[in-house]
């Protein structure tokens, strides 16, 4: 590849840091080992191959994935242990057997016994499957809610029984740790979220059915735990790459944010206080999930200490509205100047590219492109 | 193709409705026509050539884009007058002359004199440009803001003198009409963007400087617009297909939503009143626009007469959680049954997808998938 700066590039793009990357993916890869906890990383922030090696470094090479497109993006880069982490239904088994035949393990949830008897069915006409039952730890989405689990047993002694189909074990994601702002609270939501992915494990296996996998995990419960008892592996996302919501939330700092929209200054209007970038709806996403804690954060902040304080305050499709509770510095963001746009939430703005803009911030402060990381969109 | 129809397809998927979609170009071509303005359709909805084509069918081929990757893709469709709606910045030159020495119109806009000075000077290597000025009429977005517009006259000058360049004339969006509900406020918003418009026109004009095309339009003033008197063009975009926010605009009726998202049910949770779907975040967007006027369509609404007030209320990134003030009717979608959601923003819903599978409601209730359209997203 001929180099590359970012200064060559179009606008919008994705750049990704490749030593901020390396040391979110040590930290926590170092926690869990410590811990003696499996790391199975959701690989539906990244998307990405490249990403996805580095990431099961020193682990088993387990990852979790959020679509089929994602499964059979990662099956083609080599991955054998893959978690299709959203309740399945019975049309989509066929793409599940189509992977398991080339020697994938493709396992699947559900929380429904009518699934699990089609499950079953399927099963039955020669091939295998894997299956967690997904417990709900608190966070109000998938799963049977803990600590009533309504038809548990019936799930489990179903899957159990079914010729040609194994009960991996439970899962839960405490997505609710994303509502806590200090480590004090995410720790409380962890344990939370461990009691039920504990309490449902052991319910199976008092009734003597096996639950060989006891899965959970968010990023915040997973840096903020304090016990990882009865847990085999923990299922984090976002702290490949974090991003401002994670920030505050305290999953991680300032300093360990590897992704950012690179942008162009396309207009100056002084007489309200904003200048546009390149970078609106689509190239930054419309989630707003970091102003539950600071509003003024808009859909993402300008990158470096000189824009202290300059955010994207609003954004139409193509458009980012970029303002600041100070008087803007047009002198050094004149017309057709850069900036990088911190994201909201990395794996939601990431999902409008195809591919990353690898920099490294520890060779020339990020200026050049040392590698091109592709990604996997769509279902 | 082989035939097919949508319970076939995987999910989510993005299914396009082919006889709403020509009801929606037939009305604002009609309109339009009769009114003896030009149609330059905004593509940064559909992205599409097939739908390009439909849309200019009856006028003369202008279009507008918001991307430079689909100026290259409607240029590769063979059209043939191109607008760049978003403001040019020099590094973006290069892209731009490329496709004019293909032979393609494609026109750039600005509202700044340094960029006006870049555009000339590059022009003067021997190639041509095409240059609106960009009039703010009102929606505090991009463009000289009107009636001062400070500096028009300077930049005008700059570019009618360039050699090579052409001043095409003075371009505004009155984006502020998708704040306004009733025919009336949207005919004021409409009103305010043709003085405005007319106004900059008139001024250069009176400076000796011609300004052939006179382009305003969104799709709520196109659609209620009393007097085009002084507009030459008008450049709305999301009537292709309408949403649930141009329906409670008021710019069509709740028939006329040709775009809706195919979502599989993936669990059912009564003990909350909700289901999740596996549409989230990624395939709706985080786009909540409509619920300015209706707060209770959430992320986008089930449709169908028998999913009356069901809809979307929460999603995560590839989780949408379905909830209603009734209790919902678990028996008529069990978990694998489909249901089609009805975006918020057309726009950006879209722009998750890289295809539309057509049906045509007016055939068999839109269940046959009579055709396939391409999409072009990124940048």
């Amino acid at each position: 590849m001929s180099i590359q700066t970012i200064d060559e590039l179009p606008t919008p793009s994705l750049i990704l840091d490749r030593a901020i990357l390396s040391r979110n993916l040590k930290r926590m890869s170092d926690r869990l080992r410590n811990a003696g906890v499996m790391l199975r990383p959701h690989l539906k922030t990244a998307k990405s191959i490249q990403v996805g090696r580095m990431a099961v470094e020193g682990h088993d090479g387990r990852i979790t994935v959020s679509t089929l497109a994602e499964a059979r993006y990662f099956a083609g880069g080599g991955f054998k242990d893959i978690l299709y982490g959203v309740g399945i239904v019975p049309a989509k088994l066929p793409a599940i057997t189509e992977l398991r035949r080339r020697g994938v393990n493709l396992r699947m949830v559900t929380d429904n016994l009518a699934v699990a008897k089609a499950v079953a069915a399927a099963a039955r006409d020669g091939d295998t499957f894997s299956v967690f039952i997904e417990i709900d730890s608190g966070a109000g989405r998938a799963g049977l809610p803990f600590p009533e689990m309504p038809g548990l047993l019936d799930i489990a002694r179903l899957l159990h029984a079914a010729p040609g189909v194994e009960l991996a074990g439970v899962m839960t994601h405490a997505g609710h740790s994303y509502h806590q702002s200090t480590p004090e609270g995410i720790a409380a939501v962890a344990e939370q979220e461990r009691r039920a992915i504990v309490g449902a494990a052991e319910a199976l296996r008092a009734a003597g059915i096996p639950c060989p996998i006891v899965s959970a995990g968010s990023t915040p419960t997973a840096m903020h735990s304090a016990d990882f008892t009865g847990i085999t592996e923990m299922r984090p996302g976002v702290y490949v790459f974090n991003d401002l919501d994670q920030e505050f939330i305290g999953s991680c700092g300032a300093g360990d944010l590897a992704l950012s929209v690179l942008a162009s200054v396309i207009g100056h209007y002084p007489h309200r206080n904003q200048l546009l970038v390149d970078a609106g709806a689509l190239a930054l996403s419309k989630d707003i999930s970091a102003q539950e804690f600071q509003p003024k954060v808009g859909f993402g902040t300008i990158a470096g200490a000189a824009a202290n304080g300059i955010a994207v305050v609003d954004c139409s499709q193509e458009h980012g509205f970029v303002g600041s509770d100070k008087p803007l510095p047009y002198g050094d963001l004149p017309v057709g100047s850069r900036v990088r746009i911190l994201p909201n939430h990395a794996c939601i703005t990431a999902a409008a590219y195809d591919r990353y803009y690898v920099v490294d911030g520890d060779l020339d402060g990020g200026r050049t492109v040392v590698d091109v990381y592709d990604r996997i969109n769509g279902w």
